[in-house]
């Protein structure tokens, strides 16, 4: 008899209300676990001063982001605030065959949508401490206008409300110890008894 | 609105066939997280060189161990290779009630006996990475009787059928390994989502 864990990639997918800092924790968790796969979306979303194109985002126009969405080259996609967000389908079905983890780091809409194709993906929702904390998140991050800034709170608000169709829940209190949590739960999954495989 | 965990105590039962190592584990364990209550078993098995009543095992005699069973003192107990062993109750109740994650290292009849009390329990099931190193474990133990080995070996054959009635898998393959993992499942246990608290 031998014992082994299979060797099959787990699709991880952590979201949360914006402002939380899904993009600090996901890049703090990245130099962490360089061996996790991070999947690159595409967005519509102008890039921020310190954004590459390939690395944080595929920027794309109007008219590229809508032919993907007719080409069904997405696994999900979402009008967020004005721009369109989606998830290149063929990097995530084939790091997933390889036996590689890949993880998501995408807007609450978009999760949702992935949860009905990948009922077996492991939904991290990430909250921040308390509701002021978000709130000063988002005015610090500077790049809002005064409409944007109300958009994204009333968002913010309704999105938390998903928070009941998530697995595991991180309190973004510290990125070091949110990154350790994410870190945790992917090992824990991994231990799954699902997941043992018991050979002659 | 302010987001916390649930201070309640998890119950955690590490278990595994005879042999396996849990003993090795759950020692490094403490080392590491000493944050976790550990239960000590009572048993009637006669102390090994290294071991020390109330700190490894409350070391009870035959009749001192019935009367616990008689008054409902031991939340599980087994006879096992011609010896008693059992955890006390109290303990287990007031560390959780306490807030207080508290770890069981046990048998495996006993382990299914705490699940029907503890059905919210976090049931790890430690497998060497292959039978073969178990037996060489439990030889090289060097504390048993020819009859007593292949006892043991029968009984850890049996012993990992049960597999199927736990929550998680750990290899021992390290045993820092094993912690970490274990360590891992535990902190994964407290994000999950019915955990979380969300209040005014």
């Amino acid at each position: 008899m031998k014992a082994n864990y299979l060797r099959e990639g787990l699709l991880i997918v952590v979201s949360g209300p914006s402002g939380v800092g899904k993009g600090t924790v996901c890049s703090a968790l990245r130099k962490k676990m360089p061996e996790l796969t991070y999947s690159i979306s595409a967005t519509t979303r102008p890039p921020r001063e310190s954004e590459v194109d390939g690395v944080n985002y595929f920027f794309k126009t109007v008219p590229e982001f809508k032919k993907m969405i007719q080409n069904d080259e997405l696994i999900e996609w979402a009008q967020y605030v004005g721009n369109y967000y989606g998830t290149p389908r063929r990097f995530v079905e084939e790091t997933l065959a390889s036996g590689q983890d890949i993880l998501l780091e995408i807007e609450v809409q978009g999760a949702m949508q992935v949860r009905e194709k990948f009922p077996q993906g492991i939904f991290i929702f990430l909250v921040p401490p308390s509701f002021e904390d978000l709130k000063r998140r988002i005015l610090n991050r500077g790049t809002e206008t005064e409409t944007s800034l109300a958009h994204r709170l009333d968002a913010a608000t309704d999105e938390l409300k998903q928070i009941e169709r998530y697995d595991y829940v991180v309190i973004n209190d510290e990125v070091e110890q949110a990154c350790e949590r994410i870190r945790a739960i992917i090992t824990a999954e991994h231990c799954r008894k699902d997941r043992l495989i018991l050979s002659e």
